[in-house]
């Protein structure tokens, strides 16, 4: 089945200590959903500037990306730039432009409105609020967010929580939703906000389910060298809901394989600047580290 | 098959946010052979002052440890005191009195030098080597260090690596002994200074062994509440070890089990202060939170 994903589509400027790369292809949906194409035929929602280069519409398009909800207006596109410490796991945004994304509300293709599985990617909480609000009843809803909705947002971000059946946050933005350090213990919390599922990112050391059938503990694949994390949680939640789109089954065991799979699929976002790595793998890429990955867990 | 165990026999004044607790039961060696013994027959290395409780001796008796290695000197018992932050992770030494420690020369009764088995838990390198020099042919041998040997003890410690099956150590000790921050790239690095085996602790984040036949990645059993994670490592080593000890067939499969009985072990340590949640467990509650466990990484 079809995967609609709503995010921003963005042009990053990424600082490492090793390297500098002004105006990668980015923005969380651009990650999410060529993610998601690896395994099932996605939908991208979004809006880029008159800026936006012909190439990244020409990457989108070779992952089979459907771009009828892609708006093209006059202005800037999105563009953000940070700068990574040498640890890789502490940023500094450097600078941020709206741009378009200001003023963008989509109004989705009429095809879109059926489209079963919804992945309401990092984005402005009302954003996300507004696609849903032209859903008609969709099966499985998942919404991505991050530190700064719920610095300026805390409201709209709530009410949306009450709508979505899986919310995925990492560790510090749990602990900041519901006050609580312990990812363990805020999980419970966090489902009283409204989410049957929550999924709890922790960057290399894995991710964590919180299901009605308990916890799933999901390891990270091992890297020796992390390029540019940059998008990896995007990749992340692009790889699980793009798996669950296409695969039959009880949802719990679609959960936990889209997990395995979401992560690996993170790993090569990870292996290089923006989505350069990622534009570059296969299908079978994935599927061998899955296999790697399956055996680094047998005990 | 019998497991020696040498480190520390301490007593701990633990402060934490919630509570102070003044000479508790502590060191490496009674948290890892008290874990060792609800897998297997274990015999413990070490010294105390006249200090020592009884009641601390009684414990010990009842879980069926063999104390002939046990030296009761004239002077005080070693001391350690610390206090934790709000988030357990960081803790601060308050104060340290090697007491009999300082001159202890472990001279081991000679059925202990047959032993098969043996865990040099946490104590100076020179003391783990010392012991190392009086056994006969040990089948396996495991090291655990911490970041104080690296500082003051790094030369007799990387003798002490040559020497040994298995090493021990959390993530931030294996970055300090390597040079390099990257967990999985340092494992490498790790191996070439001796050990076949290494294994790197994540507190709440699980381990993850580096062997001949590749990664192991472990969880770490789930808690909502953390009461005092000391000697959470000792227990992890010691459960591991006991394990390791009791059981037939190939090393890899025993270590990745035992890695995860270890884990177990060392959750029920952080569940009380010191020993007083381990003390009051049955080897039924290990094998509970086992098959939990199992369920929990189940993909």
């Amino acid at each position: 089945m079809s995967l609609l994903v709503v995010g921003t589509t963005a042009l990053d400027s990424i600082k490492t200590p090793y390297a500098e790369n002004p105006r990668l292809l980015g923005g969380s949906a651009s990650h999410a959903a060529i993610a998601a194409s690896f395994f099932t035929k996605t939908h991208l929602v979004g809006a880029v500037g008159d800026d936006f280069p012909r190439k990244y519409i020409n990457l989108y398009r070779k992952h089979g990306l459907n771009l009828d909800g892609l708006q093209q207006l006059a202005g800037q596109t999105f563009h953000w730039s940070g700068e990574y410490e040498v640890n890789m796991n502490n940023r500094q945004t450097l600078d941020t432009v709206l741009g378009v994304i200001e003023n963008f509300s989509p109004t989705l293709p009429a095809a879109y409105t059926k489209l079963p599985y919804v992945l309401l990617a990092n984005i402005a909480p009302d954003l996300q609020a507004n696609v849903l609000d032209q859903m008609r009843r969709p099966k499985f809803v998942v919404a991505d967010t991050m530190d700064l909705w719920l610095n300026i947002a805390r409201e709209p971000l709530l009410k949306l929580l009450k709508r979505i059946d899986c919310l995925v946050l990492n560790d510090s933005e749990a602990a900041q939703l519901v006050e609580e350090d312990n990812v363990i213990a805020a999980m419970p919390r966090i489902h009283k906000l409204g989410p049957k599922y929550v999924i709890v990112k922790k960057g290399e050391h894995g991710s964590i389910l919180s299901s009605p059938k308990g916890l799933f503990i999901a390891p990270a694949y091992p890297l020796k060298k992390v390029v540019d994390p940059t998008g990896a949680g995007d990749s992340f939640v692009g790889g699980l809901m793009g798996y669950l789109a296409n695969q039959q089954g009880g949802l719990e065991k679609k959960l936990r394989a889209g997990i395995i799979q979401g992560s690996v699929t993170a790993s090569f976002c990870c292996e290089g600047f923006g989505l350069q790595k990622t534009a570059r793998i296969k299908k079978a890429d994935i599927t061998k580290r899955v296999r790697e990955l399956t055996r680094m867990v047998d005990w």
